[in-house]
């Protein structure tokens, strides 16, 4: 039997357009002599869907889109997920399924039993888990079907789940495990993936299939890398990340009785003959990539076209315009500087020598005229009381409101610049910095950010080598330094990452030898500042753990606080 | 056996607080003679905790401060809510746990079978559900104890989980049915809640009693009311709403054998001889009620006492400011009226009136300044462009800065204004009068503004009559009016109410005799603003649908868009 995998990436709601996609590659497979094609989990609609699964009329156009890849079913079998009614009175309205489909039927239909409920997913708020565990048979392959989280009850030592659907369907002697998954990108994800899977395979001694999905959507990147396992456990392909791909492959039961499990033996080969390595898993390379997919995307997938944002001489505004233009070319991202009376001269001029070495057009806006006038109205509250962060803010929120004029007057998108550390402890200013449409650095720290940096200027010097060597400042105050108010990043980093990321309580990072101090400082940082982030834009997620709906924090919380 | 409710305000994570509440309503509990008190569901850490859940550190606090609880039972039992550590190894870490505690020691442990994780609830994201039933005996009563949700899978046409807990334990020949609740506010939501528990009155026969929680945390506001049912599923008691309550009843067996069920009675009575009537269910007062407790928790909780708002001289500001005034004191209330080149007198004598009618202090500050260096130093991106949306989202941008740099030099919040439909439709601008800590009215439709007004106006003029009866406009062009962009407030706010709240789709809605463009347009332009509600505060919630957490929907969907 010859399967293709086509990882896909499907928009959210777009019925036309995902449906054209997946007839596209469904004609690919068959040129390709595919017996079976697999597309990712939920892919009529795309994933997550959301709220929108509560909509009567929603259902409706998934069903609907699946009628018309039934129909395109002719000589090839389809696999794709859709989410479909639930038809008992008891329980969820829906379940998560995939349909198995040949001949313009439906040959068989599984539901998702492991419904993953925690950091971004929300799985079981609409569907309902499947009690059936039934393996079908198709050209003499007994096929167990599974959907994403079914096969990750395994190789942990806290099984989050009491079921575990292969242990249901392995009596029923199969001979091929198929997936289909929509499991999202984290910087260190990917193994992790690759030995859950293959956890599987070592168990139950069958050739596997896992066709993950690809694209962001919002703030969540999803990163294909769909897998092929032989039965030995060997990884035979991984596809690429971050883009669509449709790869074929044989597969054959070489001995034995298939139904004499202990006998029975496959054997799996590319069908064009090649067999890939294992992706590259290189941390920076990673997120550089998921980046620029998840700006790519966001404005694609929105209709938008260019990006506008403030180019302070900083790192991090120097960072998200390089990673913007690779997304959307330089024609498309404008940059602004918008200096102070606290502003070095520098400062504007790494922005300019940036903004030259990307190509990409510049304004220079003196916000001084406005702050001038912003003190002179306010003069009857702020009084004769002393500088402080008030005045901090009314400088960012005049940058904020020029970008935004940018936008509204061009059509552009703003893109935020704020990064994970900032984020973190509130370095920002609401309505000011913090504003725009995307977050693009919000999931990554201040450390992280110099070695995405090297990355990018590993060839030659794109972002200035001032850029990276000043020390970094928000340049709201007189010879303000960014140390003045935090911790130097080395700390603080790796104190944040133990919070946020690790989920460990004041007490056990003290414990890794951080001054307590300083630990309880920064976590009341953290917990005191949840309204900002309640505020700010979605934020691409390229951790295990970030902020958004991934993480779900209190606001009137006292806890650390 | 003399059993007492007492329906709290817990603060999420501050233990210490919530201990001292508890031990002290334990001392009003014995003062009245009672051998059982009952809290609320999670009651030793505030709910909901979300993610702080995830925190040994935070279990281990509960735990502490349950053994604190359970050193104070001498001599009369109490129950409260906890979360605990799941023993098993399979499974979530967690259970929602009720603890029933008397002399030192814990009696019983019942933890939560119905998990809600739907709308604004994700407990299954934390908690497995149990699957032990059991009824335990104290003082010679056999008691089935439930957790909120456990009681709600009856009453309903479509019930949303497949086991029915009461169901497992009535066979075990309680006495008495005990439940411990979060049950949120919504206007529409008190009358459903005595239906649902009395529905198991009537099945199972038993007198019940339902403690539930009371107090706004950030977004949600539950409303206590708690209920104590006689055997025949008459209603005894309903606690007041909004407030904090202890009230003691007797429960007696008056006939039969015990291990007989069909022969035994109850008798409740209240202990102080009492017996309240049910409370009154006006959706505007209500409303009303909530806005007040939300706006109060809201700075309570943060450690806040003031406010400052923008006072437009529209309806939506004045209702802000007045409930405002109702919650925290006129003292602590401070009116910015900001009037542009585009701003009509009576604006600002419209605000002026309120403010004198409030008693609250104001200050008047021009935009204009501003405003006009803004299109100065713009001028480059403007150009000769037409005035369009950009030139207004400036003015509200302005205003937006100068209502933050107010909060940030004199330490107040700011309160966002916008309402429902608005909000809905993206009528807002982001970062201009989309600002704000707290949305006071982000959940109360247009119509249902001037509904409210006419409540707060019942006795006397609070709210100018001129600010009523003049047609709604963001003045931010000449003569502009809200109807120049949306339909009527009558027309649009039936169609959102159809879509947001019972989840209508075009279709169907189209079928209730709205016209088709009109929909299609108006479902487009909620969807397309999703963007925008993703960075506005949150809404205190007072319909069964609020914008926020409890409504979550993808921003780069296609679906209607």
């Amino acid at each position: 039997m010859r399967i293709s995998l086509a990882q896909i990436n499907s928009h959210i709601g777009n019925f036309e357009g995902n449906l054209q996609k997946i007839l596209q590659y469904i004609d690919l497979a068959r040129e390709q002599g595919a017996d079976l094609v697999i597309f990712p989990e939920l892919c009529t609609c795309g994933y997550p869907p959301r709220d929108f699964l509560e909509f009567k009329d929603f259902i409706d156009q998934c069903n609907l889109e699946l009628d018309q890849i039934r129909k395109a079913t002719t000589g090839i079998a389809v696999l794709v997920g859709s989410p479909v009614v639930n038809p008992e009175r008891e329980g969820k309205n829906l379940h998560n399924a995939a349909f198995f489909m040949a001949d313009q039927k439906i040959v068989y239909q599984h539901n998702k039993t492991l419904l993953p409920t925690y950091d971004i997913f929300d799985e079981y708020r609409y569907f309902e888990p499947s009690h059936e565990f039934k393996v079908f048979e198709y050209k003499g392959f007994r096929i167990a079907l599974t959907v994403c989280e079914d096969l990750w009850n395994l190789g942990n030592e806290n099984p989050l789940y009491t079921v575990c659907p292969m242990d249901k369907m392995i009596d029923q002697n199969p001979d091929l495990i198929l997936n289909i998954s929509a499991s999202p990108f984290a910087y260190d994800h990917a193994q992790e993936r690759i030995d859950v899977i293959q956890a599987n395979v070592f168990k139950y001694k069958k050739p596997l299939f896992y066709c993950n999905t690809i694209g962001a959507q919002t703030d969540i990147v999803f990163d294909g890398g769909s897998l092929v396992f032989n039965d030995d456990g060997s990884l035979l392909d991984e596809l690429p990340y971050f883009e669509e791909c449709l790869r074929s492959y044989d597969v054959l039961k070489v001995s034995g009785d298939r139904y004499e499990e202990s006998g029975m033996r496959y054997e799996v080969t590319g069908a064009s003959g090649f067999i890939a390595e294992a992706q590259p898993k290189e941390k920076y390379k990673l997120i550089h990539d998921a980046l620029i997919l998840g700006i790519r995307d966001y404005f694609g997938k929105l209709g938008f076209k260019s990006a506008v944002l403030g180019l302070s001489g900083g790192v991090d505004s120097a960072l998200t315009a390089t990673l913007a233009v690779n997304a959307l070319g330089k024609e498309n991202v404008t940059g602004l500087m918008m200096p102070s009376r606290f502003s070095s001269q520098g400062s504007v001029d790494d922005a300019v020598a940036l903004a030259n070495n990307l190509g990409i057009s510049y304004h220079i806006i003196e916000i001084e005229p406005m702050y001038e006038r912003f003190l002179n109205q306010l003069q009857p509250i702020l009084a004769d009381k002393p500088f402080n962060v008030t005045e901090e803010n009314i400088q960012a929120r005049i940058r904020g409101t020029l970008l935004m004029a940018t936008c509204n007057k061009l059509g552009h998108i703003l893109l935020n610049t704020t990064n994970k550390s900032e984020m973190s402890v509130g370095y920002g200013t609401l309505y000011g910095d913090l504003c725009g449409g995307i977050s693009v650095l919000g999931d990554v720290y201040k450390t992280e950010i110099y070695n995405l940096v090297k990355y990018i200027n590993r060839d030659k010097q794109i972002i200035p080598q001032n850029t990276i060597t000043k020390p970094p400042s928000a340049e709201l105050r007189p010879n303000q330094k960014d140390s003045d108010s935090l911790p130097p990043y080395e700390i603080l980093d790796p104190i944040l990452y133990q919070y946020i990321e690790k989920r460990q309580g004041p007490k056990e990072i003290i414990t890794l030898g951080y001054d307590e101090t300083l630990v309880k400082r920064i976590l009341r940082m953290v917990n005191i500042n949840e309204f900002k982030r309640e505020q700010t834009a979605p934020v691409i997620r390229v951790s295990s753990k970030a902020f958004g709906v991934g993480r779900r924090m209190p606001i009137v919380g006292k806890y650390l606080g």
